[in-house]
């Protein structure tokens, strides 16, 4: 636990995600989880549910209950098994049917407790739910504190991709507890930390060196370095979803490094690496991309590469093979026409999306996996 | 086939459904459906899917795909089978399949070839997919033209209640092509009468007038009166859905009778009843609900109850007894905080949605059912 001294150097940032009548709130500091007063703008329901997983529910799911019961009359808890190999319509029903079963309404809210498997199913079965019930993310890692839980983006698996079914549909509300980071296991704290780097080179060449400079403090887990982190990292966000909400064109700058860490996942089956780990080392190829593309000098390669590493996150892809990798991404969201699409870095803090030729990308898969 | 003469008398009305920029066209009249200029508005995409049932398929399926060929480069047609017991997540996952396997991607246009369950599925399947993609509604039942292909309501039914799953989702444009009625069967077209007089109680006296005075008419498949019994279920429609598309307040009118029919199909099991037929009977007894609240006098009841027997519909709800009614009844989606809330006539032509005593209701199902 932090002293109460840290509590004190931690002030609560409030950040807007502007979108008319569906902006909201991103709140992020020490101890807000159990604080009845993060909840305070939120509208009143009889009927709540948490969602979670069993990894969550023991550490944090009680305490969220208790004040939550003082909002709600009856607060239902729904435990899913972890993991992103359960992020599929099996667990969604097994939300729809507990909610059902307890008379949830179209007011009821539902409470997403956990990383960002949770989260985007959670807000998936709000947005569908009666066609549409509101919620509120509760984000407990760090990959879910800087991105999933932030932008509206919901979606369960499908075997033949990842996130291929889903919706856009805003939380009433996220908070954000550097608290919550303690529990959280080293892997997946370096997991998120993929998602921290990746806003540098694609929006913000100052927040790049700090990462670089405050890495380890990141890494120990620093109360102040990691509030930096997550609030810089939810500026920018909340700054490109605002501006794109339904990934028209510039919001797909946000999924730097995720074509080929899609392919990663979906090849050695999902969960294996971690979405941030695969992430990682996707935006190591993406980075060998924009490089050979003639965009970014070797040197960004080398820079990224070191980085990543430094994070505690893979820096080459499993031995799938070019055409594996090739044929797994045929099937990502971006793509237009059967062309694979790729984010690629065009100058440091600004990234683009644009076709590369199949031999091309091969080669840059041999270069940096098996 | 009508004769020549009767196509030139039908004008095409194209009815415009209010929504900011998500506001479409619907377009009714004859031979729309093979028509290459009920299309010219749409969004050009490589890929397009038809999305149909395996009765409409042989009928329709066909002439539809070559229309679209000249729009599309590849169409693929997903035919699953027909009926409410099929609106379901594996027909939904069967369309998802189908759409992955063809590489369809966020461009690719779902054509939704069918009566409401069809319709329901795919607008559904276009909402969630890649997290939205465009679609188009060709109805093909009455039913569907003057209600369920408009307004945006999508969804498939979960065990526990009907239409529990679902999205607001718009489609680009409405082709209600007035000749494929004329393969409709007799059951279904009462069905869709159903949908078409609770327009005249809730806004439209002068239309319940209408409809009494040409209801042979449109039983015998009159062209005209199917013409004008569309187009004002359709202006009305889009009049209400302009003003609450989210069902904030003034879109649960439309569900006038639904609340009883609801509890009528899902008590009997989904398929046994049409949705029409069970809307029918549910209008009647929401009509004595209405009376016997004071609203309307017993006559209203009467002339509810004359027209839709009329209209070959039954009036008597099935024998699951009062207590069976409320339990099934009480998983609406209207409901607040455990409150069934029934849509009651509060004057000629106007709605409104009230809870009511539960030995009040039970009194109106036993008057009615068995």
């Amino acid at each position: 636990m932090p002293s109460p001294v840290s509590f004190a150097l931690i002030a609560v940032h409030s950040l807007k995600l502007s979108l008319g009548d569906r902006s909201y709130a991103i709140l992020i500091g020490a101890g807000l989880l159990a604080d009845q007063e993060s909840y305070a703008t939120l509208p009143s329901a009889p009927l709540a549910a948490i969602v979670t997983n069993d990894v969550v529910a023991p550490l944090y799911a009680q305490r969220l209950e208790s004040v939550l019961k003082q909002r709600h009359r009856e607060v239902v808890q729904i435990i899913l098994p972890d993991g992103e190999a359960h992020k599929d319509w099996a667990s969604l029903d097994r939300i729809f049917d507990v909610l059902l079963a307890h008379g949830c309404d179209r007011k009821t809210v539902l409470y997403a407790l956990g990383g960002g498997v949770v989260g985007d199913m959670t807000g998936f079965a709000a947005a569908c739910y009666m066609r549409g019930v509101p919620f509120v993310q509760i984000p407990t890692t760090l990959l879910a504190q800087v991105d999933s839980s932030v932008g509206g983006k919901t979606a369960i698996n499908h075997p033949r991709g990842k996130n291929m079914i889903g919706a856009f549909y805003q939380p009433l509300l996220v908070v954000c507890d550097l608290d919550v980071l303690d529990t959280l296991p080293e892997r997946e704290l370096s997991a998120g930390l993929a998602e921290v780097i990746k806003y540098g080179p694609i929006a913000d060449p100052a927040f790049l060196d700090w990462i670089e400079t405050n890495l380890d403090a990141l890494r120990a887990r620093d109360k102040d370095a990691l509030a930096y982190a997550v609030r810089r990292s939810c500026e920018i966000k909340a700054w490109v979803v605002g501006q794109d909400e339904k990934e028209a064109g510039l919001r797909a700058i946000l999924n730097f490094g995720h074509t080929f860490g899609h392919a990663i996942e979906a090849g050695l089956g999902y969960g294996e690496w971690l979405h941030g780990e695969a992430v990682g080392c996707g935006m190591v190829m993406a980075s060998e991309l924009s490089a050979r593309l003639g965009l970014m000098p070797p040197a960004f390669v080398d820079r990224m590469r070191r980085l990543i590493e430094r994070a505690g996150l893979p820096v080459r892809g499993p031995a799938l093979g070019a055409e594996r990798y090739l044929e797994l991404m045929s099937v990502d969201k971006k793509n237009e026409g059967g062309e694979i699409r790729f984010v690629v870095i065009e100058a440091l803090g600004r990234a683009g999306v644009r076709p590369a030729p199949d031999t091309l990308v091969a080669q840059v898969i041999e270069a940096h996996s098996g």
